[in-house]
């Protein structure tokens, strides 16, 4: 029997029409990539060492956006949450809480972007599992994914690791997945189109681990909370303070202009597709030319220092030349933005 | 500052609400099992070995029922996936969905209720993810956990491993999740509470593991679709037949009279503290013996056995001496049940 043209309720009952939705949508996208044919749980052969594990789940809205997908988003979330680790991603695990009256064509284009993916990366989906809840309940689909990677031996991300004197790299421009979605939301043409930056980081930093593993400090995403929330945390985590420089963020002129428009602080917006990397000085110019060399690292930028006044503090250097603190964002701007 | 009364949009928004939470609520609970202060990703020694994993999302509704709530489920589901994988539980990853608006101390005690089972089991959280969604869009709140064990040595429960002459056991009475969760929801009463079976299997088969892992071949948890689609998808897996007995199937009569009550079968309905055991019929009386000496096996008996007649099939020897097919639940029944 054909699916029919929206998921039902009955999709997620764990009968019949649970199998059809495995076999018939599910399985066949994923075959490539597949563990084992979709089990409650799956059974890995793990390479030696350090485990990574992370989980996240993504309720953006909507679900399809400029430059993306929550299938995109979703993979590469997870992808990258293990990369900050300094993990190489290795099994994805997928739960969908889908809302009855989804289309079935809007799911698989969101799992075939997921899938994509996953086979870029060489990750392998192990286990699965899909729930649906009734109209009304779900806003569309919600999805979790849950990854496993290995934790490569010399590297050490932790956000304890900065050390005054060390440099501060953002690996492109700010605010662009936030900005992104944000607009598309509330109908906000601008002349050019506002991509999402939504990408995995696994190539892009696959050679600074290979090559550069004791030049790296820390790594971070700056997802939900963006630029702003992360170095808050590092300079917590480590003791120390943080100067950024507003003159050297990278931020698309689009970004800045929604931003004003919004009243937003390009700081504060999420990124799906950069990293920070806090870094031994002398190692600066090696990274930065690591980074541009790829195509996701070619607006890398120096975007400030740590330093050992004021520990736990971030200052922002203004453009006027003035100085300001750079908190971590209160309240909720942008909801549901990942 | 102390946590609002009800759950805000800004408790996911990654910045200073979002911190709050973890350190006000998150943290504290889980602080014994706590594998690092809940960071993106965690890093994990896992033992030497085959790795399980599993992923289920949780969204029953109502999120408190007789016999435990949302958190209970979420532990004791994952734990139990891993378990009929033949893996002892490690660690967990939680993701929470909130719907705005929910009440902080319902977060408090789901949370601790999953605390509790993981304490319970020695199982560690690792790593977790907060979003908070509009009002309307989740139903209070949804939570997937995902599970990684290690695969005991000698022990494989693989649902295609189901030969001709084994018999069927089940654990206990089947059908106390999914009429618990309905008769609450529809505002039924009953004489005595009808309470849910939701428990952890690991203390119930470990002894199984280590001194019968031979004995077993196939391991499940009869869940959504209950026993029917259990055995269903072992008979398919195993290309045998299976012929259940209505007379030897263990249930409540406060189970049975629900089942009447609301036209459902108790074959078709949620058990989440339950399995479905497999084995060579030699040592049926010798597992027989173990289940039961645990408090959450007393009820353990014979339900059927596997022939080579009719692959793929499931057979019902009715009270009235008749018989019928036992096939996958069709539809949704059940919506919400786990």
């Amino acid at each position: 029997m054909g699916l029919t043209d929206r998921i039902l309720l009955a999709h997620g009952s764990g009968g019949r029409q649970s199998q059809d939705l495995l076999q018939q949508l599910i399985i066949p996208l994923f075959k490539d990539i597949l563990l084992t044919p979709l089990d409650d749980s799956a059974c890995l052969s793990l390479p030696a060492g350090q485990t990574a594990f992370t989980t996240d789940s993504y309720v953006v809205d909507p679900l399809f956006f400029p430059g993306g997908d929550i299938g995109r988003l979703a993979a590469c979330g997870t992808i990258n949450d293990l990369v900050m680790q300094g993990g190489k991603p290795l099994f994805l695990s997928l739960g969908l809480i889908i809302e009855e009256g989804l289309p079935t064509t809007d799911l698989q284009r969101i799992l075939e972007s997921l899938a994509a993916v996953l086979q870029d990366n060489e990750v392998r989906l192990a286990t699965g599992d899909t729930k649906v809840v009734q109209r009304g309940q779900a806003n569309g689909l919600y999805i979790n994914t849950a990854g496993i990677g290995r934790c490569l031996p010399g590297v050490d991300t932790s956000s304890s690791n900065a050390r005054p004197g060390d440099e501060v790299i953002v690996t492109g421009t700010i605010g662009d997945h936030g900005v992104a979605v944000l607009s598309h939301r509330q109908g906000v043409r601008f002349e050019t189109e506002l991509t999402s930056d939504v990408a995995p980081l696994w190539a892009l930093l696959k050679p600074v681990f290979e090559h550069h593993p004791a030049a790296l400090h820390v790594l971070r995403d700056p997802t939900r909370g963006g630029v702003a929330a992360a170095v808050c945390d590092i300079a917590r985590a480590s003791n120390v303070g943080v100067v950024l420089n507003e003159r050297s963020l990278p931020i698309r002129a689009e970004v800045r202009g929604a931003c004003s428009l919004f009243g937003l602080d390009p700081l504060d917006v999420a990124n799906e597709g950069k990293a920070l990397v806090v870094c031994n000085p002398k190692e600066t110019p090696t990274l930065l030319e690591a980074l541009r060399s790829h195509p996701l690292g070619q607006q890398a930028a120096v975007i400030g220092s740590v330093v050992a006044e004021s520990p736990g503090l971030v200052r922002l250097r203004t453009r006027a030349g003035g100085e300001r603190l750079v908190d971590l964002p209160a309240g909720e701007l942008l909801p549901r933005i990942c």
